[in-house]
Parts: C-alpha cells; sequence; structure tokens
C-alpha cells in the first residue's frame, strides 16, 4: 500500500498560520511523524493560501525534504504553484492532480512529463463533470490512461482516482467508486489506485468505521494507494491486516513485526 | 447479513458441562444474549459429547426456543442427532452442513428437503477433499447447487460456505474463499453464502483485526451470512457499516439506529 500522509494542508487547523509564518519546526514535525509512522509520500497543498501558494508550495517542498527522505506529493490545481514546488522537489514526486478536463489535460499533462512524477488522475472530463456513475466513470479513466500513455507517461506512473463521495448523500456512491476500480484495473492491471477515504463517511457520526470499512473493500477491488493520516492507528492497523489477506505480505511479516512494535491500535 | 450465534457450541468452556448437566439456565441466558445481539439464528452444537448427541441435541433445540423466538442453526454431522433435533425444532431452521461428498449427501439431502430446512453446503467432494484453489471449489459448488435444485432443494435456501482456511498455513487462503464466493454467485446470485470467519486469522496475534477485515472483503465479494459471537462489539459494528457501504441499509437507518443505542464499538 502506498501511503500518502495527508496532515501537511493549510485546509487543517493550525497548518495554515505555521505556513504563513514559516514554522519551520511545526510543519518539519509534521512530515516527521508522518514519515516515521508509515508514509511513503507527503502531501503538501497550502491552495487555501490563494496569494502567496506559489512561493508556499516551494517553501513547503524544500522544508519538509530537509528532515524526511520521502518524495511530496504535490497537491495543487494552479500550475505555477506546481512547477515552482516541482523546481525544488527532490526524487520522483507525485502530481495531484490532472483529470481528462482539457485545459487541465493539457497544462498539466506537460508538466508530468518534463519531471517524470507520478500524477494522480480524476475520472472526471468536461462533458460529464464527476459522473455519478461507474460505467462513465471507467470510460473516461481508460480514456484518461490511453491518453497519458501515448503522451509518453508510464502507465505505473498513473494513480487513478476513482472519486469517492458521501453515501449518505446517494447509498450507491462507496460501491460505484469500488466498481470504477475493478473496471479499470481488469484492462489496466498495472495501473494504480489512489483516492482519499473520508469523503465516503461525511455526514454519518463514527465516520472512522466506516472510513476503514470502505478501506478493506476498496483493497479488495485493487486500492493500492491512499491518502490519509498515518497517525490513524485503527486505519495503519488494518491497511496491514488487509495486505496479509490479499497476500501481499508473505508469511505475514510485516503484520507480525508492527504487531510486535506495539504501536498500532489491534 | 444473516447472524447466526456461535455461543451455544459443546467445543466453548463451561458449555460442554452446562449440557451434560442440563443446566437450563446457562444454555438460555446464551440464546437471549446473543438474540438481543442481533442474531438471526441461534447455533447448537453438542458434537464433542459423543455419547449422548442425539438426546442432547433434541435438548438444546427446546431450550432454546422456550425462550428466544429464533430458529436453530443444527450443526452436527450425525444424520440420527439431526434428525431428534428437527423433530422438535419450531420454524424453518438451517441444517450445518452437507458436502458433495456422496455418503453425506445421500444421508442429508432428504432431511434438508423433508424438513424444508436451509441448509450450509460445504465446497468439498470425495475427489478432491478439502481443494486447496478456487477454481475446484467454484466446480464444486455448482455442481451441488444443481444437484441440490435438482433434489427439490429450493435456490435461496442453500448457504454455501465457501471454507475458510488460515493465511498462516498458505498466505492465499483468503483470496481462495473470496473467489470462490465471487465466482458462484456470478452463476448463482440468488445463493446464500454462510462461513465462520475466525479460521482465518489462525495462528497470528490480534485475530479479530483480521477477521473483521476479512468480513468487509467477504461482503464486498458476496458473503451474507456469517457464523459468529454476536456479542463481538466491534465486529457487529463493522457489519452496519459494511451495509451501509454496499447499499443493503437504505439511509443507513440501520447504521444510525445501532449508534444512537450506543451499544456497539464504533
Amino acid at each position: 500500500m502506498i501511503i500518502v500522509g495527508e496532515k501537511i494542508n493549510s485546509s487543517l487547523k493550525g497548518v495554515t498560520e505555521a505556513i504563513k509564518d514559516r514554522n519551520l519546526e511545526f510543519i518539519q514535525q509534521r512530515a516527521i511523524d508522518q514519515a516515521e509512522n508509515g508514509a511513503n509520500f507527503i502531501d503538501v497543498n497550502c491552495g487555501t493560501l490563494i496569494d502567496e501558494e506559489i512561493e508556499a508550495l516551494a517553501w513547503l517542498v524544500e522544508t519538509v525534504q530537509k528532515v524526511v527522505d520521502r518524495p511530496c506529493c504535490i497537491d495543487t490545481p494552479n500550475p505555477l504553484a506546481l512547477v515552482a514546488a516541482l523546481k525544488v522537489h527532490k526524487g520522483k514526486s507525485i502530481i495531484n492532480s490532472i483529470s481528462a478536463e482539457k485545459e487541465r489535460y493539457d497544462v498539466m499533462m506537460p508538466l508530468v512529463r518534463e519531471y517524470q512524477a507520478g500524477v494522480v488522475a480524476l475520472v472526471m472530463d468536461d462533458e460529464h463533470g464527476m459522473p455519478k456513475d461507474s460505467a462513465t466513470r471507467i470510460q473516461i479513466g481508460l480514456n484518461l490512461i490511453r491518453n497519458l500513455s501515448n503522451d509518453g507517461i508510464p502507465i505505473e506512473d498513473i494513480y487513478i482516482d476513482p472519486l469517492i463521495q458521501p453515501i449518505s448523500s446517494s447509498g450507491e456512491m462507496a460501491l460505484v467508486a469500488i466498481d470504477t476500480i475493478i473496471g479499470i484495473r481488469a484492462i489496466y492491471p498495472e495501473v494504480h489506485f489512489m483516492c482519499g477515504l473520508s469523503n465516503v463517511s461525511y455526514g454519518l457520526p463514527k465516520r472512522g468505521i466506516i472510513n476503514r470499512t470502505f478501506l478493506a473493500m476498496a483493497m479488495l477491488a485493487g486500492l493500492d494507494g491512499a491518502i490519509l493520516d498515518p497517525g490513524n492507528k485503527q486505519m495503519m492497523a488494518m491497511i496491514f491486516a488487509a495486505e496479509a489477506l490479499l497476500n501481499k505480505d508473505r508469511f505475514s511479516r510485516k503484520y507480525l513485526e508492527v504487531f510486535r512494535k506495539g504501536l498500532l491500535d489491534f
């Protein structure tokens, strides 16, 4: 499982101020904590600081990579902020995100190619926006993978986001996302899938158990990446259990190791 | 989800003595607790009391049904004990279990038919025993359903048990069971699936999280019945979360109701 730590995001409490104040210690401690808890990538997002996003995003990347040897997931719809961040980034980043919307695709795709980055690809296009059904999402995803591939992006650098929407607004939304993963993976088994989880439980109480149960189901379907809080010990424990069950953890070695360390909530 | 309460089983601590002593209160309290916690069926098993199983099993059925309005899952390989229990049972029981093994099939099938019971059907036959791969399990399951159906058992009375074996002995055993469900359900969408869960985690520490994660995955695959302890609040909470995610709980009403009652561990 590819874990992207979500905790450096200006929409979270305290982070906006830390970025505005260029509070090195605050940001670096979050990066260190997430890396220690198992993040493979550190998401950086300062989208709410519109006026200074370009400088701030590059500062975040540099600040994070001074203390952890992890690549960033650079999370912005602003191509100028993206370029500034890519220029200072070390290693292979993930760009979050592209879609099949023409304007977005045409701006983002060349950057993905130039910087040989991974890319989160949303199953959205200009005609359908965010489709409600899995058939349309699958079709958009397949087109997007083909186009990215034709434009020189290796398929294993693509992380399809099946778009997680709340089951409280429409009961079938979890299944729509899961069916999207199953449908695309049947055609492109080497593509990755990556998404945030918590939208699925929006509007319901005790969201954690909904998120975790959804994660187990989505991992069976083929989800192999998630943007989450690696400090969530129940979620992380379930990920190790799921990898053992999916035969992705030989002899359950990693499961047994994290159990022995006693750091997670089993 | 069809919940079969597993706590009246002579292999469990205290139960053997309670059955031997014909301790009415002990057995009835277990039945009441399980029904209150959401069991749809009460499993009765006294297989370890070989000498007196015939009398004891019938006594268990009567004792349970005096205090709860739930049918039993009559759990025995002994046809004489089964007949004795069926004779006193009220309502539509589930017989646990039949298989494609000829001798077992020929003895059990007529009883299933005569008493119009549901039946747990193991994907085992004489040639393969308990097959290691899902392809063979699917083939045995499909044959078994066809034969039971030809012999007059309605398909919706069949509960296929995909056979849960420990991932600690072989890493693919969880996926083998899940693929068995998916394969059989593709052909017979109206058949039920039912199994115990805890075998999957045998030999590993912190078995609960493995069992729960497996349950979420198996429910996505199509598992709609499980033999478990309905007093396991974390497991039951996850079942409600899973049903909401699978769009089997309109407007998440049941999930919200159990949350409000505050009885489960979310």
